[in-house]
């Protein structure tokens, strides 16, 4: 365990300061060094690649059994990972880890993932960056997911990562037996979202935002089948958005009237 | 002008439903087919892909000169192409419009676009998508960039584009001359974010984030530097985010401890 003393890790997530897989990741990351926490105050799920410029940011001190635990941040987890390396850290960290969301984080749904906002950030500042998430909503028990996260952590922190490209890791829920780590690319099915017209107390029209994930993929190759069949999934997240492919025939188009 | 009466086209943007870009592009958009605008309440700058799922959205229909103009929603910009699509329009939009964006969205800086997001949304759902902005902050002549905005949209609502992609337009500043259409990638130049400790009138601290582009990419076949020199840039869109390259790599580290 040489790691202790020497691996400076940076934690964040998108459930927030308080929630019970950011507890868990610190109590195990605390076995591979020195772990620095910055979490938002209040939950902020499905908030993107989203930050905080036209407010301010406070920060507050948050302490458990006397110790310092961390700082909760009234922003975005992007927010929390900027505010941490630039501005409270005394040095760069190591490695940033994000999670472990309580809620799977794959395929087409990533890009609404706060968990996956707070691991680009820290690849954006040019540092080695795991979104870890429990593919369950309702079981707490993020003992196994732990457990299963340290060696990805370690041989990340070790190995490194191609300069701008993260891992996104899903844990299966923890009920169902566990059967391997699979490297597979993301899926593309979609969120399914459906809109509910509602009325408020007063007789006032609103809407409600919800739906489900479509989770039938037949690719077995990919996160969402892989991480429904018990697999740890590991992908790897570049945002190399340019459509090389589209780009020689959308140069033939005409663009003037 | 055939398209009259026959195309129909989603409008939304970032900068707020009272944005000068937005009723430019309306104004514009108008000669090409039916128009229906939902943009959000509020300004969105820097959202990313955030959408709205904790709280309800509310609705506000807009009229200009007695005339509806549009809908205003208390969400962001994702939240207004969703809700738009699904629960306010009668029929599917044969295209999404997002802008015009009061301010350039290039290089790695549009995971944090609103501007981007809306268009990104459209094409989620399905629906050809283009994103436009101006670039410049200052400058609130928009007559230039629509006229130069009208042949994208046309060709693109004809042509149509594969499905996941979209189309991420800048408009050279109004001052300078403009030089032509440039289809180019994306520059990897990033948001170089600082933090400034300030105190509020009660002696409080807080922290305020800001910063600039990295403008100096070497590289003319990207959008920034395109741009900058005046060309209107239209680069293609896609959110495959799996890093290929690097995953038969990664099948080789270990990942037990």
């Amino acid at each position: 365990m040489w790691y202790k003393f020497l691996m400076l890790i940076l934690l964040s997530n998108d459930d927030g300061i308080n929630a019970p897989g950011l507890k868990a990741a610190y109590s195990g990351l605390k076995n591979l060094g020195e772990v620095f926490v910055t979490a938002p105050e209040s939950e902020q799920s499905a908030v993107g690649h989203a930050i905080t410029i036209a407010d301010p940011l406070r920060v507050r001190e948050v302490f458990e059994n006397g110790d310092r635990f961390g700082y909760a941040v009234d922003g975005t987890p992007a927010d929390c990972v900027k505010i941490a390396v630039l501005a409270l850290m005394e040095r760069k960290p190591d490695i940033v880890v994000s999670g472990i969301n309580h809620g799977g984080n794959y395929a087409a749904n990533i890009i609404y993932s706060g968990t996956v906002s707070a691991a680009t950030e820290g690849t954006i500042l040019g540092i080695p960056s795991v979104a870890l998430s429990m593919n369950s909503f309702i079981d707490h028990d993020f003992s196994r997911a732990v457990r299963l996260a340290l060696p990805i952590i370690k041989e990340t922190a070790e190995k490194g990562l191609p300069d701008g490209t993260l891992l996104n890791v899903n844990f299966p829920e923890p009920s169902i037996e566990h059967k391997g780590v699979k490297v597979c690319r993301h899926s593309d099915r979609k969120f399914q979202v459906k809109f509910e017209k509602r009325h408020d107390m007063r007789g006032l029209q609103y809407y409600w935002q919800g739906g489900e994930m479509d989770l039938a993929d037949p690719d077995p190759q990919t996160d969402i089948r892989a991480v429904e069949e018990g697999y740890t999934t590991i992908t790897p997240i570049r945002y190399d958005l340019t459509d090389q492919k589209f780009m020689e025939k959308l140069k033939s188009w005409k663009f003037d009237s």
